[in-house]
């Protein structure tokens, strides 16, 4: 087989992780694989050659800033390549040029284009484990680009397709994708596989394991992903198409949102249009709407930002509310949201009557809801949102552990 | 003008160092010049890349080892990118291969092919201060490539060529070429110019302000060195072939050598060869070398070497006396070496006569004499070398300063 492995920043952090790393390479070479691994910089790299640029340009970006971090990912590769040597087995570091991984020239946030893979398969072909730095590119000029956020793990999959890898192995410090953050619901239980759709849910609602962006490339390329630890040696979570979805992935928290209600939106077109064009110039995300007429021509309105913005929001709302024609505002900033994925809740109904009811059985209130076809969200108050997620879990997910 | 000026680690050593560079770089671009800045890695950033490595393989090299040294010129060049940027300068930082430095595939000793200047011309054209990692290249199957010692200044005088530079400034921590080293000797007055032959007796022998290959490189290009300080802001040394030559240039000590003297090497074709061969296999390299006959068939030799290989010359003399049939041998680890260098000393052969005496005033006793067209050594007691360079300095350049 074919298998690209990716290594996050926490795996190479030091000596003896970047050996702990070497061993799980040489085993998978040993067993009669041809190897790529894709590395990211070492642990605090990054934030420290960010840090030295800063002490000479105040707000360092584009393409030196890029030329400078590009550096972080070529020492874990190289080191790596003489950890290997010294193991006795070939190995080749190669860096993102030299694999022809080619991108735009949008610094700090480059798309890939396409993968040269002459030299990657000739490297392969001569029996070395290949070691590729993840996160980098270059770019039509010449010069080099980074990927930005998630960015080793979308070289790894684009490398993987690129290559028709049978595998694509992100090793992370958990273990797989859980039915909950086993930190806080100690029966969460591992999923042996996920559809890449409902794992793009429970990225984006906080689990973190994967960027949405390499599970939507691995979806596009038909890249199977698997997720695993780089501490413990054990089968992963498979990110695959499935024949026949699973009922339900899992329950995921997101416990950094802010909740806006406003009352009394003008009844007229545009109304709406305005305030929120006013929040995307201040560049503010929103998450979550809903709004809801009423018989004396305005309505409710209510959505979600992440609570970082709050403070922003607030300002933007108490100066332009007279403007808008609006009535009242609220703003809470200690919002949570709950949130159950799974293709299962397109066929079934009834699933969102089970999911409020535990949460009123468990006493919490709920201030929002939304869905979409394989996710059920609700607004929580933060205080109460790991309740919130045990409930829900304790429900839909307690007979199958 | 277009200028290439050579910035080395201790320059770029510390944000305030590099700020300081910017500000000579920014002075040489508002003047009107064209400016490439060759820059070293930080103060000590290679050996800690080279300790990193040791901790993961026993004997870091090669391509891997080459890679990984790569990223301290690249931090350099992107940091003061950034820095003249922040300053409201265009500037733009390219690596060995983004210039297109191809080098042979020697890692760690690589020597310079050529250099595609259409990247650098482009740059230059546009008005940026083009910063250019030193030190390094890449070679014909796309791999990194380092030049080992004297690479940065090497890189500098490659790159000067290339582009028909005027100038090729290298800047230093020493204000110049001095008769002989400041620190040791007060009076020592420093040079206004220098020829390409004396500079590299002088480099050769201990003043350290260049390294040969780089001023080797400069004669063979036609390429006019400045040797000048980072830190004060003055005419430096003008490295450069004279229409006609200057009678001395300076007074050079190499305080770190050891001399060895065989009595009773055989009187036959090859005695000496094997002795050498023995040594060179061990890696010596045996500097001056000097063979008398005797009139019982047998002759004497000295040679001199560096004083770290004392014991390893030592235990092959030991090991291998009896086979040579050498008589008996004699090492001294603690001598230096203190030349006279100058082209008048072609012309002038009382100069010798004049040397030996103020030695002889001087109470120092002499243990070898070498001379070449342009050179004139002595080996004298280590611990006696500072007082030997007063007293040659004194006798042949006190009247001039």
């Amino acid at each position: 087989m074919l298998i690209v492995q990716k290594f996050g920043g926490s795996s190479v952090a030091d000596a003896a992780r970047i050996k702990r790393v070497a061993g799980i390479l040489a085993e998978t070479r040993r067993a009669g694989h041809r190897v790529v691994a894709v590395l990211s910089a070492q642990g605090d790299t990054t934030d420290e050659l960010i840090e030295k640029a800063r002490e000479l340009c105040p707000e360092p970006g584009g393409r030196e800033l890029d030329a400078l971090l590009c550096v972080g990912e070529q020492i874990s590769v190289a080191l790596m390549a003489l950890t290997l040597e010294s193991m006795g087995l070939a190995a080749v570091s190669l860096t993102g040029w030299q694999i022809g991984l080619s991108t735009d020239d949008r610094h700090g946030a480059a798309r890939i284009r396409c993968i040269d893979t002459a030299r990657l398969n000739r490297e392969l072909e001569a029996g070395k484990i290949v070691l590729v730095c993840g996160f980098q590119g270059i770019d039509d000029a010449g010069d080099l680009t980074t990927l930005g956020r998630g960015g080793s793990d979308t070289s790894a999959v684009a490398i993987a397709a690129a290559l028709h890898a049978d595998r694509c192995q992100i090793y992370t410090d958990v273990e797989g994708v859980y039915t909950a953050d086993p930190r806080r619901v100690p029966e969460a239980r591992k999923l042996e596989a996920v559809g890449y759709d409902e794992m793009m849910e429970l990225a984006s609602l906080g689990s973190q394991v994967l960027h949405n962006r390499s599970v939507e490339l691995a979806r596009r390329c038909g890249v199977e992903l698997e997720v695993c630890s780089s501490f413990v040696r054990a089968p992963g979570t498979l990110v695959t198409e499935p024949m026949e979805r699973t009922a339900l992935s899992g329950v995921a928290k997101d416990a950094d949102i802010a909740r806006v209600t406003v009352r009394g939106v003008p009844d007229r077109p545009g109304a709406v249009l305005e305030l929120f064009q006013l929040l995307s110039r201040a560049d503010v995300n929103v998450d979550l709407i809903l709004q809801s007429g009423s018989p004396d021509g305005t309505g409710d309105l209510s959505f979600t930002l992440r609570s970082a913005d709050a403070a922003k929001v607030q300002a933007i709302l108490e100066e332009h509310r007279a403007a808008l024609g609006l009535r009242s505002f609220a703003l809470d900033p200690d919002a949570a949201k709950v949130s159950l994925v799974g293709a299962g809740l397109m066929d079934a109904p009834g699933m969102a009557v089970q999911m409020f009811r535990a949460l009123a059985e468990a006493g919490i209130n709920i201030r929002m809801i939304a869905s979409s076809e394989i996710k059920l969200s609700v607004v929580v108050p933060r205080a109460e949102a790991d309740k919130a997620v045990r409930a829900v879990h304790q429900r839909f997910f307690a007979n199958e552990s």
